[in-house]
């Protein structure tokens, strides 16, 4: 059944207030750490003083021994179980060797987390420091220290987690035919994700049957579920995970690391644990978006058709893969970026180094190449003379097209989101007029975005309750984004009930179907459709009942808003859900219930198309596109960059929630331009300097343009519920690059290195050549 | 699929632990009384001081002004919504009148329990005393009191919840056929559910979006959800019910009326407010099994054909009608008993009375149809010279057969029962010869039992985990029989998977499938339905995907122990589940889930057979036998009986768990015993005058016979899971017939009114007639 079809009512495309609300702006909303338990206990972890060095030997008397201490653990007192998405690298705790700075070595459950801290500093390790490696391309060096000894074994390159080649066409031939040629080395940093929330879980065990409940802030109930098991020797059958608010994830809280070992202390203690992150020590101990360098270099012909690229990435993983292989075959994946080029020879290396280790982060490896290639664009217009929006318009991929590896672009409105923000921004205008305040250069930039919606199986349980309100079940979690309103919209407009007759359950192992993540831009697309299938399901049971209580063929129904099913064009004859739902329990039928299951299927790789070598499909979801436009000044004496007022524009397929998708992308926006211009952990000698907020710059309030204009265009598509598609990582992909166009726009300079902080962007001002559309002079 | 035909393993069949043992015994286990919330008050309730009542005036002022005082309710602060399954008749706190002594009239909510109680005593209620009426014969005569009194308008006699009327044949010509003709008055008591946890509830509202969550000590998850929905006008969205574990039910806690009043009072006070019942409040608050009078004439041929019967019965529903309408048709229907008797006329009345509501109580109606019933089939034996279990197996009902309004008897194994009770009991001799201990008189009785097993609808839903153990979801209530640990061996054995692997969820209703209720003999043969319906469907998806990865047809797969499909005939090949499932998350498929529904079929009344009045169909379940047999030894002096061994035979078409099958026999042994020797709440001047566990004799292990047996017969059930069919309440429904037997063998002491008491025993002893087979002179 067509969702398009339905008689969706008022509750599609309207701005309804989010279901959680109120209890957030009163602050009753309940988070993992506002939880306690009976008995409960507080845990603490002990971070390792090396970057890389072996542990010799642990002393943990003094800490046991202490009043109020109930656990104390290191890796002896743990099975030898390594966990990972990709890599099973990673143990509990440190096992053996220590591989970053941080690095939890130990952990303590005592009565009070005063205790607990006091505790970790009585534990006495033995380490043997050993030479480290920090930078991913030396770290491919045959010489460079191994961090994984057990990979020697298996890779000529122990220190790779992953290596992706692809090529099409003849890469090494092509640039002959090229007449313009550019070609840069460009740098992206390790942004943190500095959700509001640290890190929390609560654990317990029950005594009798062993059975495990955690709550915990996760961007997967299921993932967490799957890894505690995974990690501690558990069958799935005996661990519970319960998820209560989540104050932001942005792909940090995909896999997880500190549930598990709160189990442990949990287990150890025989007691309940909860387990907070200071902000410092999520910093140090959790994960970061994955550093990257990237050699690249694109040709094309007088005319503007880009012929050929080349591209070599470095993903700096840090010590754990995590993520790492997924966040970089999405960025060799994207690395030809969302155009037409025929020819290119993409190499993408994830690297172990001894840094934090790198993970998901909205936009999962394609802000980095996305930089790199939408900056590199405006260079090879400015040597064409070329605007860049038209250069862009000339190269887009659209509808029918293939993607690297042979994946069709569904759905190619590229160039529609390109001519909306020329004309929203009044581009041309812009581009040539430039009056700034003085002392400042004004500029104006764009990037096109290309991004994927979908990734991974969802399911969804729809049952109608007696009175016929319905109650909906998805497994997914919402992080802050708005999607339980999202969602729940979906299901009223599916069923033609108001929002206040669905009661929207909240991600429980025990009783919510499998989701697999909030990540990838998958929850509206994945779970909403999951989501219209079940409540089909229900339609067409709803419809069973009907025909028969009301005498008339399926085919004669209609759904109307409320919980009515009518006769279509009899406006008297109806019958409501709850005389359906009555009849179905307490006369014929059974309860009225479905569950739905779908997964994004895989599309492999086409050998008659393109050369690959560690990759084997692309499943990861259908292209959505869009494309953004800054204006910025630049500080003639300081180097510094305000963004005055910003456009972005991105085909949603359909807007479910028009406050929330807006929402999205003024978040992403936002967390864009930190990226662009002041976030970046530093580490020296192996240590992070800067693991809190006033030493790592989050923009504030007086930072952030007073203008972000969010546009959505409305393609829909044949897949998304209601025909939407996802949004919110798109709204970050190209911040970066439209930035660092609109500062060369702007002043000249060629910023290839992220953050693009004032002395950053003062000294490529001084070493870049002047522009010919810039205004050095003026 | 049949479940038959499933490689079951060792999972079906053994008496594994019940999955809460150690909980249980180790008083960890966590009933709704052991629950606290931050902020959370208590509640109590004010009884009326009178059986009939107009209320004419509150005083509240003093209650409301004392410290520590949150809330006070009385009728005037509630909507005017008045709840019922049958009948709406039933205010939260009662309205305008009191209709029963000890009905509440107001709820206080207060920081701790004494202020509350300390509160109650400070309400001054000013009332109008009504007359009253405390029969049901006299409550139907037109001269007696109304007690709902907008039901005057509605029927002649308004004081009846329900009358039935079921004829079949020519009852009233059929008489003259009849050689032999016996006939009596039976009376059977208001026996109390006494479960071993009082009622109680803790409820919440979420300030912000209004949901109200509670967790209860119910039978029923989504009946208490309705129940408040409708009593408070929310719609079921905004109300959620957990059910922790429960200590015993047996009926009395189906309908739910403390849950709403507790959700009033934490709305009233805006903080969360548990309300835990004394046993007294309980006892005189709650409910009871409906005390029944029964005339009855039944006829016979002079070679023990039963031609005729006559019924009238008076279940007595106390001042609500609550579940009674359905009592007493299920009493009606029954009132012919397992038997083949052509003509009869049975005229059922539920009538309402000023004393405590009643309700349903293990057997339903039916225990009181049957001690009557079988005691008068005992008469007719006696007086047609006939061994009572052979008059019985002359006319008991077979496979094919019909019961009244039609419905066939699909497994008739009353027969085989009674003959292995027969065998089991050594009747024969027994029978014949009865030494007995000095001054006391030794007899043997039977009573053979016909109940049904189903009724009304569940759902479940079966989630594969990723490392293919399985979660399971049902809805259904273990309130101590163990059906949790059934259900859960009925999937594993389903699955083929260890009880480790399975995952059985406790009752959620925003986590859980609908189920109707934890009653009617149903939870194993309704639930393990629609359970191994679901799995079935798993199973389909799992061997969609083996056949794929084995390529191998589906046909030529097997499940196998722990969590296998493999290649029939070829042990070497197969895959486990937790790698199926990983195939369909992450490749092809989408995550493994199924959810069920089933329906009993409702079976409309065949106007052709029977002619019915008040009820339209018959839709109870399927029909399951058993036959009971005691020895007793009666105190010569005193009267009174003890009980020396019993044998409890029952056909439970296969047996899951045998040692939570003859556990459910041993228990509903003793209760029936207790319904037939001492259990019974006494009235006076419309007080009840003993509610208390010392004035209220529940059996004690002295009073219990040293030997129960239990038998248990398995002829699969085609409906059942794996065959099964119920137990719970059969092994009560016979019992007190088979002690009025015995006492009459024993004595000749004719026994129709229980619990017979040693001072009833010794009146029937006087008053009786000498039985022809009875031992006076010894």
């Amino acid at each position: 059944m067509s969702t398009q079809d339905k008689p969706v009512g008022e509750i599609l495309g309207r701005s309804v207030p989010r279901l959680e609300a109120r209890e957030k702006v009163t602050g009753r909303a309940v988070y993992t750490d506002d939880m306690t338990l009976p008995g409960m206990l507080h845990g603490a972890l002990l971070g390792s003083p090396h970057a890389h060095a072996r542990i010799l030997a642990y002393d943990t008397s003094r800490a046991r021994a202490m009043p109020g201490v109930r656990a104390v653990l290191t890796a002896e007192d743990l099975p030898d179980h390594r966990i990972g998405a990709v890599i099973k690298d990673q143990p509990l705790l440190a096992r053996g060797k220590v591989l970053y700075a941080g690095e939890p070595v130990a952990a303590v459950a005592a009565v009070d987390l005063e205790t607990a801290r006091r505790a970790l500093r009585a534990i006495d390790i033995q380490y043997e420091p050993l030479p480290e490696v920090l930078d991913p391309e030396e770290a491919l060096r045959p010489e460079a220290p191994v961090l994984h000894e057990r990979r020697e074994a298996l890779a000529r390159t122990p220190n790779a987690a992953a290596h992706i080649r692809l090529i099409e066409g003849e890469p090494d031939s092509v640039w002959t035919q090229c007449e313009v040629i550019v070609e840069d080395v460009f740098e992206t940093p390790a942004q943190q994700h500095i959700y509001l929330e640290p890190c929390s879980t609560l654990a317990s065990v029950d005594r009798d049957s062993g059975k495990v409940t955690v709550y915990t802030s996760t961007q997967s109930a299921f993932r967490a579920q799957a890894i505690i098991a995974e990690a501690l020797g558990l069958p799935m059958s005996k661990v519970r995970v319960i998820v209560p608010r989540v104050g932001g994830g942005f792909g940090g809280k995909t896999e997880s690391t500190n549930q598990p070992i709160t189990v442990a202390l949990a287990k150890a203690a025989g007691a309940p644990v909860k387990l907070t992150f200071s902000r410092t020590d999520d910093m140090v101990m959790m994960r970061s978006r994955h550093a990257c360098r990237i050699h690249m270099r694109t040709g094309a012909t007088r005319d503007g058709r880009i012929l050929a690229r080349q591209v070599k990435l470095h993903y700096d993983t840090g010590a754990y893969a995590d993520d790492g292989p997924f966040v970089a075959g999405v960025g060799a994946w994207f690395a030809r970026g969302p155009y037409r080029i025929p020819h290119f020879d993409i190499e993408c290396w994830c690297v172990y180094t001894n840094r934090l280790r790198a993970s998901a982060f909205r936009g999962f490896g394609n802000p980095q190449i996305h930089f790199a290639s939408e900056v590199q664009i405006d260079r090879l217009a400015e040597k064409l003379g070329m605007d860049p929006i038209e250069l862009r318009l000339r190269n887009a991929l659209e509808t029918g097209e293939k993607w690297i590896g042979g994946a069709p672009v569904e759905s190619g409105t590229l160039k529609a989101c390109l001519e909306r923000a020329r004309e929203a921004s009044d581009w041309s205008r812009r581009r040539s007029a430039r009056a700034a305040t003085p002392g400042k250069r004004r500029g104006i930039g764009v990037a096109a975005v290309g991004h994927v919606s979908a990734l991974l199986g969802s399911s969804a349980t729809v049952r109608l309750n007696e009175d016929g309100t319905a109650t909906v079940s998805t497994g997914a979690v919402d992080i802050g984004q708005g999607s339980d309103t999202a969602l729940a919209q979906v299901a009223a407009a599916a069923l033609g009930l108001s929002l206040e007759q669905i009661n929207f359950t909240g991600p429980d192992t025990d009783g919510s179907p499998y989701d697999w993540c909030t990540g990838g831009t998958r929850t509206t697309f994945t779970v909403g459709r999951v989501l219209t299938q079940a409540c089909a399901q229900i339609q067409q049971q709803l419809f069973e009942q009907a025909s028969e209580m009301l005498e008339r063929p399926e085919q004669e129904l209609e759904l109307r808003p409320g919980g009515i099913v009518g006769v279509k064009g009899r406006p008297e004859a109806s019958v409501t859900f709850g005389a359906i739902a009555a009849r179905a329990l307490y006369f014929k039928g059974g309860p009225i219930i479905a569950s739905s299951r779908w997964l994004f299927p895989a599309v492999p790789i086409d050998p008659q198309r393109t050369s690959a070598q560690g990759l084997s499909s692309m499943g990861n979801g259908y292209f959505v596109f869009g494309a953004q436009v800054v204006e910025v000044e630049v500080d003639e004496l300081t180097g510094h960059v305000q963004v005055l007022e910003a456009w972005s524009v991105h085909d949603v397929g359909r807007v479910i929630n028009p406050a929330a998708a807006e929402g999205q992308i003024h978040g992403g926006f936002v967390q864009g331009l930190g990226f662009a211009l002041t976030e970046e952990l530093v580490w020296k000698d192996g240590h992070l300097t800067n693991p809190s907020m006033s030493g790592y710059k989050v923009l504030g309030a007086p930072d952030v343009p007073v203008a972000i204009h969010p546009i959505l265009l409305e393609h829909p598509h044949g897949e998304g519920p209601f025909g939407a598609k996802g949004v919110a990582e798109a709204s970050l992909v190209g911040v970066a690059a439209a930035v660092s166009n609109a500062i060369r726009h702007a002043t000249g300079a060629h910023v290839t290195r992220i953050p693009a902080t004032a002395e950053r962007v003062l000294r490529a001002w001084l070493d870049t050549a002047p522009s010919k559309d810039s205004h050095q002079t003026r």
